[in-house]
């Protein structure tokens, strides 16, 4: 069908989920639509970006929802391909960026990202689609899947979607589902400890570690809430900063409870060397 | 090119060389040629795929011959990009076949194939081609690069052509420049110590120890020649063999001076569960 596609002059999209979807899902699926036709859209739970101790077995699975939320959205195709389709016995080739998935994410969570860019490589060259849909949430995880796009010149490309939020700040995830109602509660002071880092932005501090500092008390005041981590880090290489000048991540990484949530700010000068700030939230 | 190309239906081949092209690289265009419109070569010293006390710097380098002769065999484009334009400034993703490729020449050279199978992924994804071809002689690089080809989905078939000789048995190869008249003459031991595995299977020998001490009885009686292996292995896991009974491939890897050259001997049953063979050499 994609190479049908191709041939035919159409625009391909794809939209690779892992299911369980979210207003985060459907906003890149809407994005999708506007820009692509024929749209597909994938969902598979990838057994090899999970940690030996992490949550694959209980990640939630929503098919029957899923795929109509997807019809309603007006995907055209829904790839959902089992576990021995995706990995047939003697499968043994992943697809590793080296460096920038070591860090960050990748030290929390060793081999995540080799699984990532493996099954989305994978992705890519089965619905060789022409422009591929990831959300910012995961901000490491669309940097890499950018950059090996890039290094293996895949002819696709990797279009980066906005975070969207609950009415309380909170990033949409499937694994918000995981929260009681008191861990649900604290989770809002990942937006909020964003929120002070773009307000001490925005009223002129550029060193990291005195934004670091407010983060971190802002996130320190939440007795529910355990750091991973908490960075501010350059948007191209993923490296922490010493003063924010170009663009750059605040990058968090919270346990509530056993449940690890991520969110994070992307910073941007307004224009080369103008020192006034963009801020995506 | 390649999706115009392939938007008109046509058949892209794509032959990838290292360059300093001899009658096997030519058998390989042959072949593609008569298979596929447009044919495309490239020609490209892929410096990953050397390690640091390796040959990158004295490999053979022809490439005004090389251009002609491509030209001769009908192919229609050279690809022959520099080595920035395979890897700029920040490339880091790496394509890697685990297991297969930590084996016998990935032991002997350690990085080798991960060179190889990065190189060949960018190949793949630049050219687009429908068929992509390959030689026998590196039996192991072949076996990998079907694999990777299989387990990342890619929309391209690999073909794997048959090993070119000189007259005296030797394989071709652009290594065999660096030999001395004297190593050049001993060099073809490695075709005389596969003709005697040929001849002991032929004449019912299936215990690879024996197979194995009749082939090193003869590379030894050469004064010039210095085994670094000297296997038999199954042809598709590449794991030794105790007994011959199903496709193998007989692996050898000998130093002669400096030079280190590879040939093989492809042995399979004549047809399912049937004792006799056939010798591919």
């Amino acid at each position: 069908m994609a190479r049908q596609g191709r041939a035919e002059g159409r625009i391909i999209g794809l939209v690779p989920t892992m299911g369980a979807l979210h207003e985060g899902h459907l906003s890149l699926i809407a994005r999708a639509k506007k820009e692509c036709s024929p749209l597909i859209a994938s969902i598979f739970v990838n057994p090899k970006q999970f940690g030996p101790k992490e949550d694959f077995a209980k990640y939630p699975r929503a098919f029957e929802s899923d795929s109509e939320k997807l019809k309603q959205a007006g995907v055209d195709v829904l790839f959902a391909p089992d576990d021995a389709e995706i990995y047939p016995k003697e499968f043994s080739t992943y697809v590793q960026v080296e460096g920038l998935s070591e860090k960050l994410e990748g030290r929390s969570r060793p081999g995540h990202f080799r699984g990532v860019t493996t099954v989305v490589m994978k992705l890519l060259q089965i619905v060789q689609p022409h422009h591929a849909y990831f959300g910012r949430k995961d901000a490491q995880q669309a940097r890499l899947i950018t950059q090996m796009a890039r290094d293996l010149n895949v002819d696709a490309e990797i279009v980066v979607c906005p975070i969207v939020r609950e009415s309380d700040g909170l990033a949409l995830s499937s694994r918000n589902v995981y929260l009681n109602p008191e861990e649900r509660k604290s989770a809002t002071v990942l937006h909020r400890a964003l929120e002070v880092a773009k307000e001490e932005l925005a009223s002129g501090v550029r060193d990291a570690l005195q934004l670091k500092d407010a983060i971190q008390r802002k996130l320190g005041a939440e007795r529910l809430a355990r750091v991973d981590y908490a960075e501010i880090v350059d948007a191209e290489s993923f490296e922490p900063v010493v003063r924010v000048s170009k663009a750059c991540y605040v990058l968090l990484a919270v346990f509530f409870g056993k449940t690890r949530l991520i969110d994070n700010l992307y910073v941007e000068p307004k224009a080369p060397d103008v020192d006034e700030l963009v801020f995506h939230l």
